[in-house]
């Protein structure tokens, strides 16, 4: 039994047979003369391997849709627009014209951009990726190479593999995929989120050392603790059942009888099932953007309308918190024409677009949002506006509403008002949080943008990475402040950042009061678990001792010894 | 009498003679047929005008270098990479090559380059600028132009312009020009930036009604209502010298007798002197990146140590905070290979380099604070860190202080420990603020990146102008917290951003209890004399009063009733 540690990323264990992906290297046979090169026919060899390709790039994004969801099948947008750039295009054109072959003017012309693009870091790297998927698709056509089909793997496979591409990771069935390792990737490079997502076991960045891991073996991925394990021994291979908390669908309570509610984030409609079906209480978090994404202009109303719907059909009686459109940042639309930033993450973003550039979408969004509140038979609704830094903007927000519903109301439409409630993300929503709560309904507080500003470091950056964790004791201090100020503004308190899914975490967010905790829908039957294990006082003595820490690490000493 | 309004950029006024400085138009002659063009000829005329354009951004370079300082004499270091780009020089050759003359091509390359920033937002559009300023040079070169020379203007000027370049300001003689006014341009724009540290009246912003002021007609330039005012009467001419506050070099006390300092912010040794004669108390913030900017390598420990104890010995007495050296963000330092992030803002910034990838710069600028703390007869040297966000942090520079006394303690240098102090510019900064100044002499709040963190917003990005305002009361509690836990701490709480330098925020600010204020040198006179007009009492319940506001409008009605 040998241990090989990486990054755990979806927090899950599985246990297979290891088979390696190796896409076939693409060997270039020599340049010929470029004298003896049929210029026509180099020409319709790239335009045929062209259209293989756009073929195979459409079918792995439908496979990808239907798997996944649209948001993560937008990845094969850009390869198709990747393959048609104009600029690309003309220069292998021109390059065959000079005499070279369709695979070499390809294989130079790729290989341009993405070492423009490698140089780069961050969000910008990852365009390489992409530009490598391309390349690699039109090579394996003009050299005949036979590509490997993730989306037929055998059940009980560990797939190791060197890195993973965004459109690898997406064909994957995870019916056979027990687990995945990685030698390269972060905990934010695409193949991870789409693992925890998917609900695949996945450890990554585990280094060399993975190389070494021979086909057929048998390997147990535990995501939980990071560690990719050759040969486990039965206990070890008995671990993996019992990772995986018994689901629990009643409502948990700490074990003094303090109910705290345990919801789930979802991103896209193909969530929902898998959220009830973990034991969700309900919803804490319903992303719309899946709505704007991948397509050449916003949805209407009506469509809003069913989607919602959808959602609250999921969780009859239950409370389902739908955040209103979160655009910006780093998630772009380019129907929208956001402007690109020098700081994104401090631009225009959230509720600050919804109030200005984009407040017609933000009213049709309300109108869909007030009409579904007036439906029967599903959740119980409620809305949340992103970004919220100020009580201007929440006041703002209210108006709208007031005005949505007085136009609906003239229509003679169906409608009611939700419960309304604000993100709390930025430092200036926790030192305003009383005001704010005084005029919602509720609050939720949104960690991994909170612990980003009040640090000041980029949840994406790596070489802040130490800065972005939510236990510093900064962090600990505004999420206290937010919660206080918020329940003496009358509001309820939840969270829906990735703090609240962590179960060694649940009972310090308990101490520290919060009513609600929304998660991905792979961790709740472990919170549900961990929740009534807990004390009420024990958790507010906790919280105490974790709030009076100085430092990161006398906090994780608090945690321990409790 | 007719009044235009615009933003004010430099909080000053001063009366003169209007002069248009409009560039002259560059027409291009009709482009001739390409078998006409002598290919050759075309080359070598290319080849004179960037020589000559290249001499010409030299001299530029040093005459800013001389009059401003090194730090927007970079700007010119920016022009001849563009000059000297290779993409750039080979486009126009290749056009030449294929029958264009030098002009057109010029202006062809260059325009497709401005045209790709012009679409981009903030820093990179101010890269259309510089591009369109060495196009206008090598056109100019080519048409046999003459250039106005800003450099040799009558006294008396208040200059008009549609808008001026970095490098047009930079050349500007202070001695010579009474005011500026331009249709365009902001508050962060670099025209604005260098009127505001020449000391030159400057109102930008003020649009198209500018166009119609003739030439030769009498001007006053307000940059503190931000107002052009055309054929100004008696009355109005001689507020101008009224504006200045007379220059008070004794320390101040409010009426009832508590004394706050009044310190200068100083970024080059150029301003020593300036901030000498109106008056400043001390330094309350040294910046020390002029010492690493434009060069190629960073500065030895006796050149820091040289350019410390010059700032020491303009304040014999007097207290001089030295900040150490604050890159990341938005300054980069090409010899440091500092990575490029997504956020700048939220990436590896001050501190953060200084205790990791920079840890031998950063030691030997502490060998060189240790030194001048040592030195007699100067004032009295305290050391600041910039973006501090945990308490982990100060301990490490703590330590590395001690580091770095023992190591000169066994060389036998004479050396001290100054006092060490923190900005506060981060969020958790503020959460944090008593166990740092528990470990620390003093605390400085930056406002300005305090605020962009707090509010979420980029201080650069115009998108969210409206959010970047330290009177928004999130703000205002972030600060007041500081000050209560740093004096809880045992520390002096002092401010250094924009914020400080504003007379009419002086009594909140004194208020709220702030014990030091660091400010440009234009504005201490003012500053000073608001304080002896201050009651502590009344200004404490002011602050109460800001502070309970909810809303941005709330404390500005606050102030205005004071």
């Amino acid at each position: 039994m040998t241990t090989l540690t990486g990054i755990g990323s979806t927090p899950l264990s599985g246990v297979g047979t290891a088979r390696w992906f190796r896409p076939d290297a693409l060997e270039l046979p020599d340049r010929p003369d470029p004298e003896t090169v049929d210029t026509a026919d180099q020409r319709e060899r790239f335009e045929d391997a062209r259209d293989a390709a756009r073929e195979a790039i459409q079918t792995a994004r439908d496979r990808a849709a239907e798997r996944v969801g649209e948001d993560e099948a937008a990845v094969f947008d850009a390869h198709e627009q990747f393959l048609d750039d104009p600029q690309l295009v003309g220069q292998i054109e021109d390059a065959i014209d000079d005499g070279t072959t369709a695979e070499h003017a390809v294989s130079d012309a790729y290989g341009d951009a993405v070492s423009q693009f490698e140089g780069m870091e961050g969000r910008m790297a990852e365009r390489a990726d992409d530009l490598r998927d391309v390349r690699d698709r039109l090579l394996r056509e003009l050299l005949g190479v036979e590509t490997a089909d993730l989306g037929s793997l055998p059940d009980g496979t560990v797939l190791l593999a060197e890195r993973l591409t965004p459109s690898d990771t997406a064909e994957l069935d995870p019916e056979a995929v027990a687990g995945i390792a990685t030698v390269t990737g972060g905990r934010t490079s695409h193949a991870a989120i789409i693992a925890r997502s998917l609900a695949i076991p996945a450890v990554v960045g585990v280094g060399d050392a993975l190389l070494d891991v021979t086909e057929g073996a048998t390997v147990l991925v535990d995501g939980e603790a990071g560690e990719v394990v050759l040969d486990p021994d039965e206990k070890r291979r008995e671990s993996v059942s019992e990772l995986d908390a018994p689901v629990e669908t009643e409502r948990v309570s700490t074990a003094d009888g303090r109910e705290i509610e345990v919801a789930a984030n979802v991103g896209r409609p193909a969530e929902l099932d898998p959220a009830v079906a973990r034991g969700a209480d309900g919803i804490g978090l319903f992303r719309t953007e899946f709505l704007f994404l991948d397509r050449e202009g916003p949805p209407g109303e009506d469509e809003q309308f069913e989607a919602i719907t959808a959602a609250l059909n999921a969780f009859p009686g239950e409370r389902v918190v739908v955040r209103t459109l979160d655009v910006g940042g780093d998630k772009q639309v380019p129907y929208l024409d956001l402007p690109s930033e020098p700081n994104p993450f401090l631009g225009r973003r959230g509720v600050r677009l919804s109030l200005s550039a984009h407040a017609d979408l933000f009213e049709t969004q309300l109108r869909a949002l007030l009409r579904a509140a007036a439906t029967d038979g599903g959740g119980d609704l409620a809305v949340m506006v992103p970004m919220v830094a100020r009580v201007e903007e929440v006041e703002d927000v209210l108006e709208r509403v007031e005005g949505v519903a007085a136009d609906l109301e003239r229509e003679g439409v169906a409608h009611a008002v939700p419960d309304l409630g604000a993100m709390v993300e930025t430092p200036a929503a926790t030192e305003m949080a009383e005001a704010l709560a005084a005029r919602l309904d509720f609050l939720s507080i949104g960690t991994n943008d909170l612990t980003q500003y009040v640090m000041a470091a980029d949840r994406e950056n790596d070489g802040v990475a130490d800065l972005h964790d939510p236990l510093h004791p900064a962090v600990l201090r505004a999420i206290d402040r937010t919660v206080r100020a918020g329940h003496d503004g009358g509001a309820w308190v939840g969270m829906c950042g990735e703090m609240a899914g962590d179960p060694d975490l649940t009972p310090l967010l308990v101490g520290l009061g919060l009513d609600e905790l929304s998660m991905s829908a792979v961790t709740v039957p472990a919170v549900k678990q961990r929740v009534g294990d807990i004390d009420s006082e024990a958790a507010r003595e906790l919280a105490g001792e974790a709030l009076a820490c100085e430092t990161r690490a006398a906090v994780q000493s608090a945690l321990a010894r409790e």
